[in-house]
């Protein structure tokens, strides 16, 4: 578990190494709604705050290893290079090259194995072993999930005590760490948001306990988890008060939206909580809502408007 | 001619109505390049700043009238909104209808001609004695190039003073303010930036005189300028040390770069400036770049992106 005081020293631990993304604001969405793009975080997502933060806590030099073919992948490379750790990323073999090369760039080794053979939990236990070395987890950690709660401080910091808080709902560590502070600060609710094609949030809040389901096939890559994470759970369970979901057309919507209107490149995972303010699935007097990333290339992104664009006609 | 002090009055006015957009960088460009990122402004370019300076000198209730199918449109209108003037916009009848609606959309009257028939400053002079009102021209007055100015200043004063200020050559109004308050905090070199197929900033300065050249054919649809202005002219002639062109593919790249690196929408006039510094057009210890806008939609970017990559391919 974690309290208002683990984020808040994580906020000392990110401070002048994190970027302060700023607060913007679309009239559009509304006069009293707060956005805050993590998209333009260091490596274009919110995972760079819960990998340093984590890292930081090691020994200097230490050994880290990390299974990830996203975010955290490139999150845990960067922050290890900052703190002069040294970095072994567990990726899948077809992972994009692109994926490969921008881990690679900031200074990790890449391992791949066949994710359709391979477990990569117990790879990734043998390479810790092999070298030494701490496991970096996506999500499940206190310190991770510290870490991305400073998103949520830096937003009430810069725009006030907002009514509602909506976040992407993956494995749980952005909204564990963002209840948190949140709740604390005076935020009255806090509204996870995941695609609709994997609702294990929606399913485990109706049980009452953590469902699994299988991996879903939603376009929102980031969001692509089976179940709510062990510890995330235990922490998100008391402090969100709602959880809804939005179709991968909806997410392309808004997509569409942040990159005409706000300026922004948001990856689809990123957008979900923009969709749901959209979509009128979130009602609030004042809402602030964070982006959770930007890692979406140029290639993709048309691919997605054009076929969307076919689609309506 | 404006000065120093024309461009700090204009912040003044400025003050708590424009953004202040942010200072990004990107160690891809380079570790002492900072971007000023304006496609994050009102209305989506930093033509809001010459506008709202304009229409604030006027009367309260004033009647002004403006010809664009661009940005200057908007620009103008939000700006009659806020201040309580009446704005007339005359625009091509085929104008993109998102442009026209979006004009309408800030409350101002558009008015079409027909861009063959139709000479528009005659039309807008007709108008203008039609309503007694004035002309807020696009960028051929002190007020409006001492608005764009402000851009520069607020990025010196975030950033420090760099030792080149590269910014995009249209008609030159944007210059023609950056130049004038830079140089005077001391940056050394100011470079201007136009599309290759429209060069005659580049030839201006080569004969010494402005210089008219057909309209050109390129994608950066702000800087289809066929003569520096008469005002910028004589502001920007003494001020600008050299001028550099970049083609359309190198524009396109840039936008890609903008969007998969800085996570930002550019739009093809605003990327000139990182598209000179991709090409190594600009060699510089350190740089300020004025990123001017974001106006492209969605399919728009698609097709420039795909067309590109066949092109590549």
């Amino acid at each position: 578990m974690i309290g208002p005081d683990d984020v808040r020293a994580a906020a000392r631990v990110l401070d002048g190494v994190a970027h302060r993304t700023p607060v913007v604001r679309s009239r559009t969405l509304g006069e009293h709604v707060f956005l805050k793009p993590e998209n333009l975080q260091r490596v274009g997502a919110f995972k760079f705050r819960g990998a340093y933060n984590k890292i930081a806590s090691l020994p200097s030099g230490a050994e880290v290893v990390a299974f990830s073919s996203g975010n955290h992948a490139q999150a845990v490379a960067l922050a290890s290079r900052l703190l002069g750790a040294h970095a072994t990323i567990l990726m899948p073999e077809d992972a994009p090259a692109a994926k490969v090369a921008a881990t690679r760039g900031y200074g990790a080794d890449v391992v791949t194995y066949d994710r359709y053979t391979g477990n990569r939990e117990e790879i990734a236990a043998e390479l810790a072993q092999e070298h030494g070395a701490e496991i970096v987890p996506p999500y499940d950690d206190p310190l991770i999930m510290a870490g991305q709660g400073t998103a949520a401080l830096e937003l009430v910091e810069d725009a006030g005590v907002v009514d509602t808080l909506v976040v992407p709902l993956g494995g749980g560590g952005l909204i564990a760490g963002c209840a948190t502070i949140a709740k604390s600060l005076g935020v009255r609710r806090i509204v996870g948001v995941e695609p609709a094609a994997g609702d294990d949030w929606v399913r485990s809040f109706a049980a009452g306990e953590r469902v699994e389901i299988d991996v879903p096939r939603t376009i929102a890559d980031g969001l692509q988890t089976h179940a709510p994470g062990e510890l995330t759970w235990k922490v998100a369970a008391g402090l969100v008060d709602d959880v809804v979901a939005v179709t991968d057309e909806q997410i392309v919507d808004a997509m569409r939206f942040a990159f005409e209107r706000l300026k922004l490149v948001v990856e689809p995972s990123g957008a979900v909580g923009i969709a749901a303010l959209r979509e009128g699935l979130v009602e609030a007097p004042s809402a602030g809502i964070v982006i959770s990333g930007g890692n979406v290339d140029a290639q993709r992104f048309s691919e997605l408007i054009r076929d969307a664009t076919i689609a309506r006609s």
